[in-house]
């Protein structure tokens, strides 16, 4: 089964025709050349700068305004909406097919276009105006509340009535790879001695995915939530740590279609701008590995799901914008972290070590919290028939605190 | 005394040669003119991209990067950094003083580079990347902690030991004039009955200013506490409501030195990255207004200084960026509802009227919080030796939610 593409594309890979998610990209030696948009195929970009400069996008919708591949984000495509996405990607996929031989029997087009993965440095695909960090995992809110306050009422009150989120800093957001420095700041050890100044002690990583948005809102006007996907162009992998890192390759809400399932049951119903038609999440397969400092090897340390969120996106999208406040293209909206019902799907090492109490072994040794030198690599992926639609990885390494 | 420039500045105006404050204007009537830097100047605004582009800004500093003028903000030139912003200041105070001929002398440049004030419309001078607001002052501090949770600690423990911030969203954040909705959402009236929906009853103004970051700082790298204020350009208005406004003229921290101020003691003494060498404040006085709508006059409702604040700017620079967190040009922190002493000077209603318990006059009438209709208008300069360095308004209006 599955789409055939001209370009070889391996049966585990992450990227074969029915996925064909945008990043932004820059050869890695390539002097002068500015940042651009792109779509993996296989073990390849194609950039989509040359493809539409060779006037590829011949679609209605895109022959106008394809100068959305000349920017040095995705911003201005995303903002284009779902008609312009659906088109790109009815575009890319026939371009793409082992029987067109538009690109497949061009070699300087192909030359132009196609990039080995690993000739490429990959970039935040867009320039992120606000980050807002939701907290929809029911498991997660239920672990935190048992850890911080007890077990009786762990979960505050109002969790059940609107998808809770705090507002992320933007400048700090990086790209898969980049290192983090482990965080200084003040801390307060027992009773009522006075604060004290050092690097974080309880470092640690939360597994979340992140929706990128599509076209924004106008301030004061509320997107109703039956309309709320049209705002959202697809999600990411992500790891809320000191900074925040996302994995390069926003995977389309197109791509995810086949792997839609039923959301989560609400009780109580929400209020009337939260209550949709038809409430849908996503089966997409989650893992965290940790690889200390000088390993070849990580260990897995959970299993977890995106289906598991109690909140859906567009409840997100609705609560966000219900009291007029304005979405621009390329926000993003982080799931909060993704934890299951069972321990060892829990999203952070707070709740997998619950609290440090419950060391974790990793390799040949033990973590309450991440170390010094301690790579964490997020992946995930859907299973689709004889293809997988997955979002590669968001990988970070922690190094020490700058004197 | 005072400088004294060819162009005509009213005693009482807030822009004398000795303020020369920063925006982003538009010609109200010309079509296809793009946003373009200026300083005000009395009633006027000169053009930055007209005196850069005729080679004007010739400094060793300036003639380099005089591009930073033609751009369609500020980022770029509060990017350059003090030594830039000194040379273009001492530049443009000469070339309008009434004894230099460059300008003064030639009337088509004059009419190229000088508009009248009523015939420009001001945008929002910076792109702004993140918005971290502060909770400074230790009076609003520790009036809402009394008025939410009773007299006894109204201040929370660790407020003496850092400035504390939370995150708030760029994308809302609108300039001076704009129209501002009543917000909706879940309220709980009371017991455990469940949330209900509707206009948000208590919207307020806040009465803040905000001081605009000029060069940033790299991930992982903190700002030194003595060296934070070359990371600040200067200081606007705000009112932080439910979106919030800023005004347009940013005043340069040199046109502020005049007014510097000791800061608050701090007892408990900071720990060592927040204790400053020397610590200043500035002496500026604000006042808020509230016109109901129909009528032409306003009553005042308040009268506060900057000074009042207990963290200083620097200090905010310093503790924001210790964990490693990134500024960039152009990003704003608020320094917190700016309340007095006295209950005259208290900067919000839910402080001047006691969370609706003490309603306030307002010309005829009285508010407990803001009424559709109802525009506020924030204005601060400080008192020179005959001349104000002032700040012009911060102006917004309250229009009902859309239903």
């Amino acid at each position: 089964m599955g789409l055939k593409s001209f370009i070889e594309v391996d049966l585990n890979s992450h990227f074969p025709l029915e996925n064909l998610p945008y990043g932004v990209c820059k050869p890695l030696h390539g002097e002068g050349f500015s940042p651009r948009p792109c779509v993996a195929i296989g073990n390849h970009v194609l950039d989509l700068s040359v493809i539409a400069s060779s006037g590829l996008f011949n679609g209605p919708l895109l022959s106008k305004s394809s100068d959305c591949f000349l920017q040095t984000n995705l911003n201005k495509f995303v903002g284009l909406g779902r008609p312009a996405w659906k088109e790109a990607r009815s575009t890319l996929q026939k371009l793409l097919s082992a029987d067109e031989p538009t690109l497949r029997d061009n070699a300087s087009l192909r030359e132009k276009s196609l990039l080995p993965m690993d000739k490429v440095e990959m970039l935040l695909p867009t320039a992120i105006g606000d980050y807002t960090d939701f907290f929809s995992s029911m498991h997660h809110a239920k672990n935190c509340g048992t850890i911080f306050r007890g077990s009786e009422n762990p979960i505050p009150a109002n969790w059940f009535h609107l998808p809770i989120a705090y507002h992320g800093r933007a400048s700090s957001i990086v790209i898969s790879g980049t290192d983090i420095a482990r965080p200084k700041g003040q801390a307060r050890p027992v009773g009522n001695s006075p604060p004290y100044f050092g690097p974080s002690e309880k470092l640690d990583f939360e597994l979340e995915m992140a929706a990128v948005v599509g076209p924004g809102n106008d301030l004061g006007k509320p997107v109703d939530v039956n309309e709320a996907s049209d705002h959202i162009f697809g999600l990411v992998l992500m790891n809320d740590w000191s900074a925040t890192t996302l994995s390069p390759w926003i995977v389309t809400l197109e791509a995810l279609e086949p792997f839609v399932c039923d959301a989560h049951k609400q009780e109580p119903h929400p209020l009337p701008y939260l209550a949709e038609k038809t409430s849908k999440n996503y089966d997409i397969s989650l893992e965290v590995h940790i690889k200390p400092v000088g390993h070849e090897q990580s260990s897995i340390v959970t299993r977890s799901n995106f289906k598991h969120l109690y909140w859906t996106l567009t409840q997100q999208v609705a609560h966000h914008t219900i009291n007029g406040c304005n979405l621009r293209p390329g926000d993003i909206f982080g799931s909060g972290t993704i934890s299951g019902p069972e321990p060892e799907s829990y999203g952070c090492l707070l709740e997998l070590t619950w609290n440090g109490t419950k060391p974790l072994s990793v390799n040949n040794s033990t973590r309450k919290f991440l170390e010094d030198g301690d790579e964490v690599i997020i992946t995930g992926s859907c299973k689709g028939n004889n293809y997988n639609v997955g979002f590669g990885t968001c990988t970070g390494r922690i190094v020490p605190s700058r004197t």
